[in-house]
């Protein structure tokens, strides 16, 4: 993908892209209060992907801060926080949502989800996930209370607010803009919207 | 295996075991600070496996007290927490040790892993992990702060204390004694030790 080019992440759907080491994403939650569910894996192998509970163990923290870098199943460097103009509210405990979710928050019928987007980014580039990875939920709010318990919460970013996050070695990464529509992670109205991304070099945050 | 029977989880070792639905569990805590990595696959079909992730969200809670339901990749109902006498302090949030980990921190040559210790344990009984599931640190102590760092501390539990997981499908269950000895995650001695299992009926916790 070109530098420069603002890309779509269309509502509802998934993107992947490739990314060079030392190359900068930004992904800007473009209506506010869009969940961006957020997988990497190793352009040179796919069964090494950026992975939660490595990355909890390295950077001690349940989720990341500017400086932070997300680590992958082999406990490599793969993706740094390196600017945050969102709220700096992002999940690390959450599965991807699934069939099995919408099932059983009384959905009946069809429903997308990230997981099955996920495959789907990636098959359109000819790619398939060896499984799937717990994701970095880019700007989902899932707080962890003083007693250990955890709700689901609306989002605190605001429209035009966007994380980039630095690539530490050559990458394919893949977003979904969640459709979670049950649930009010997307924003108290439960409508996912488009998000948008763009790829810039090193040298300048954001690109 | 036999009912009623003492199994050993040998120290740095892992080991496996069959659980039919409704049959209860109790993993022991013989030297009373020997953390045990808890794996839980579906008996028919590998691919669906105990999920942190996933269980987080359907327990909405970070670590599992008493009543709360371990759930698979799929959603369903895997291991339900029925009796605790170590102090109720497990972690979700931690991957399993592996060799990447203990070269980073500083050791050279071989060093038992969680993580191979799965692959071992399984491979005993003809069968192998899909992936290496996030486990279900069974005495493990890490706090989630307020400010939403995480850190390894010493076990709370006591010499002989134990869980009690009840199963909720046919399961094949794994358990590594975890051999890290360079964090005080077994103990501020480092010191990792076996722990022992024994599997009953549902008519009686612990069997």
């Amino acid at each position: 993908m070109s530098q420069d080019q603002i890309h779509t992440i269309p509502a509802r759907k998934g993107a992947a892209a490739r990314l060079n080491q030392g190359q900068i994403v930004t992904v800007i939650n473009t209506h506010g209060s869009q969940v961006v569910d957020t997988w990497a894996f190793n352009a040179a192998d796919m069964t090494e992907f950026m992975s939660m509970e490595h990355s909890r163990a390295a950077m001690l923290r349940v989720n990341p801060l500017v400086g932070d870098t997300m680590r992958s199943n082999r406990r490599q460097p793969m993706l740094t926080l390196v600017q945050d103009t969102s709220g700096g509210i992002h999940d690390t405990l959450i599965a991807a949502c699934d069939r099995f979710r919408y099932e059983q928050l009384g959905h009946v019928g069809h429903h997308d989800s990230c997981t099955d987007n996920l495959a789907a980014a990636l098959s359109a580039i000819g790619l398939e996930p060896p499984e799937t990875p717990s994701p970095l939920n880019l700007f989902m709010n899932i707080p962890v209370h003083g007693d250990g318990t955890v709700s689901f919460e609306a989002p605190v970013s605001t429209p035009g607010s966007s994380v980039s996050l630095r690539a530490e070695m050559d990458l394919i990464v893949v977003f979904s803009a969640c459709p979670q529509d049950l649930l009010p992670v997307n924003g108290a109205a439960c409508r996912p919207t488009e998000a948008h991304f763009r790829i810039g070099d090193g040298g300048q945050v954001g690109g």
